[in-house]
């Protein structure tokens, strides 16, 4: 047990509080009052202000401090590490019990209550991933029975280019695209409202220190490229993206809206919860070597526990608790982040700070671990029946998703995401 | 006959210029004696510094040309179409034969041999589409000769999300990537520079305002929401691409590089070379509705001849000339830029000013008209011969792609896109 599993905050909701315990200390930017938006810390059910706190910090924790500054982890993400672990152990002094920093605390906090979060920097590339290799097998099996794992799968760390524009952070409301659609049996589309909304559990990671144009990141290095984790709601419009799809991928059925969870958690904060890359099953190939790394192997993996939850109108109205859709973990990943990184590079396509990836969907190879309703309900033809009485084969107006993650092991102090949310409104 | 037409421009160089006489009056980003990017116009073999003539507007027009300051077109691409042809009709009085600015030559004009060009705004995203039905078919039969055109082509403007990071002026020098293809009768893959590296011909189109997210352009709006137009060179490595593109299409077999012309081409220079929309082939489907627009139909596509030109480095000792690979022209889009527009933001993606759009490769349907090495060769097995008696299956080191576009209709002055070049290096 290390000295800081042992250490509590002097704001007293921390200790032991599910997300943001003095051992978490993620970044995000946030807004309060209509002011500009400015950078701060979760800590328990409060917000410290980086910008009124200023003053505590110097040397490399300044410097990374200042680079938060204009509502944009940008120029921090850029830092890379030394500044970035400067700052969490002063963050770690400064709001433990017995810092100075307590009496200034009407100056320096804010309820988290009382604040809007952003998006923590802007982001100028997004790529979505397709590591999750249940859910990759789940849903070959609806659009190619015959194939449902292609034979690159298990060489190459399928992703593809996603829409930046459209991320938005928690509490987005999430309009209902419209689209082409196929009808069944039909060989020509017609035009209307999504009827196959759906969601996707993902883990997103934050880029940090890019690359030049040309060059490469080794998958050696790839893990001090990345900059922080966050959840990732990849919405999903399914009967846009049967028909769009081929042959060149999804495109409208995804870019209407991404929702991300605001805070953005260090690889410090996760390191207690660092796992061995799970073992390939016999006669799965190696990784070619430039996706291959003994200390990668031995721990790039994670272990975090990832939920859905879903609330419809009708359970709000009869004040019914959410109902827990997925319970999956990130330990369902094929390839681990540092891969995402080396392979995206390794054609010499640049990197850059602020750049967000998702993983692809999470599901666990289990009925109850499965992270879309695509996989729960086997394409619409098994519904799920809810608390309230109703049915759902995908999401309806009014229903609102949920997405958690949480760190949990013996002798550690369990840290978590927060939430990402979304509400379906209708179609315009 | 306008009287545009007959209009010469006392930098003589402009009258009678391949590219950019009076009549044309590109906006692009460039640097001299290493000063910092600023906005000029193409005016023959010379750049008008907008910053340095700035005192010469006023009203809209100089509205539209603070806009163009700090490197950046974003501001001025958002400001519409009102501005945009207020500057361009102050600077047609400008540059005009018999005016006043004339007096100021040395103090407003730069040669453009003298000045480096820069990527005319921030690119927030790139989308590729695909809507050169020929290229589409010609591809399609070597990757599928069973279903060459898929059944949604005919019915949704295919495209989907390029990297935005990796686009570079004309002049960038393009690695040969390097990354996994499946060698011929292979189970496994292989790691290593692509084999089978190839260009594709297509327009770049800029977007100029945009929308808010949730919010869709109506196609009889969205001819006013593109800001420009120019040549794009869309790097592909057809290896890579091969082993990669299933099932969430291509990534990094593009995302290495993606070259275009620097010259902003506004629709009010190309207004003389619009024309109907091809008529569909009896038997295809009438476009949805809301893709669907009488005016676009009747004037939403262009004639624009589009050229592609290869010399190698023996042909360059050998001082022969660049080699034609092909002559094709865009009236080969099966879709309109503005419904290309109307189609991506039809389920609400936001679209924003600096946004680019790439056509997909603009084929012809005869040889000598084909777009890609891809074509011409088909797929390596019909190599090509080049007046310096090397062949070609695909690009090799040294070889350098030149693309050319050009207007010309009888009563009006032909303009021209400028080039868009790049220089094959060997992979690191």
């Amino acid at each position: 047990m290390t000295q800081s599993t042992l250490a509590r905050s002097w704001v007293t909701s921390a200790n032991g509080h599910r997300d943001f315990p003095l051992q978490n200390l993620p970044l995000g930017v946030f807004s309060i009052n209509g002011a500009a938006p400015r950078s701060g810390v979760a800590i328990g059910d409060c917000i410290l202000d980086l910008l009124a706190a200023r003053d505590a910090f110097d040397g490399e924790a300044l410097r990374a401090v200042d680079a938060t500054a204009g509502g944009q982890l940008n120029a921090f993400f850029e830092l890379g590490r030394g500044p970035r672990v400067a700052l969490r152990e002063r963050l770690l002094a400064l709001l433990g019990e017995g810092s100075p920093l307590q009496a200034r605390e009407a100056e320096v906090l804010h309820r988290a209550a009382d604040c809007q979060m952003h998006l923590p920097a802007k982001i100028n590339d997004y790529t979505d991933f397709y590591v999750g290799i249940e859910h990759a097998q789940n849903v070959g099996k609806l659009f190619r029975p015959d194939n449902p794992l292609l034979p690159n799968y298990k060489y190459v760390p399928i992703g593809y280019h996603g829409r930046a524009s459209t991320i938005r952070p928690s509490g987005t409301e999430v309009r209902r695209p419209k689209g082409q659609t196929l009808p069944a049996g039909q060989t020509e589309p017609t035009f209307g409202p999504c009827a196959r909304l759906d969601y996707e559990l993902e883990l997103g990671i934050w880029i940090g220190q890019g690359n030049a144009m040309g060059d490469s990141i080794a998958i050696g290095e790839a893990a001090e490229h990345i900059a922080g984790f966050c959840l990732l709601n990849d919405w999903s419009a399914r009967d846009i993206q049967a028909w769009e799809y081929q042959p060149l991928g999804p495109f409208l059925s995804k870019s209407f809206i991404t929702s991300i969870s605001p805070w953005v958690l260090t690889a410090e904060a996760l390191a207690p919860f660092r796992q061995a890359q799970p073992a390939r099953p016999a006669g799965d190939p190696q990784p070619l070597p430039y996706l291959l790394d003994q200390r990668d192997q031995a721990a790039g993996a994670f272990n975090i526990e990832l939920e859905v939850l879903l609330t419809t109108a009708s359970m709000r109205e009869q004040n019914l608790p959410p109902q827990r859709l997925t319970l999956s973990n990130t330990q369902y990943m094929y390839w681990t982040v540092a891969q995402m990184v080396a392979h995206h590079s390794v054609n010499g396509c640049q990197l850059q700070a602020g750049d967000l990836f998702g993983s692809g969907t999470l599901s666990g190879p289990q009925p109850g671990q499965f992270g879309s309703l695509l996989e729960i309900t086997e394409g619409g033809k098994k519904p799920i029946e809810l608390a309230s009485g109703e049915v759902r084969k995908f999401l309806e107006d009014g229903d609102e998703i949920i997405l958690r993650g949480r760190c949990s092991r013996d002798g550690f102090a369990s840290i978590g995401f927060g939430e990402c949310r979304g509400t379906v409104v209708a179609a315009r």
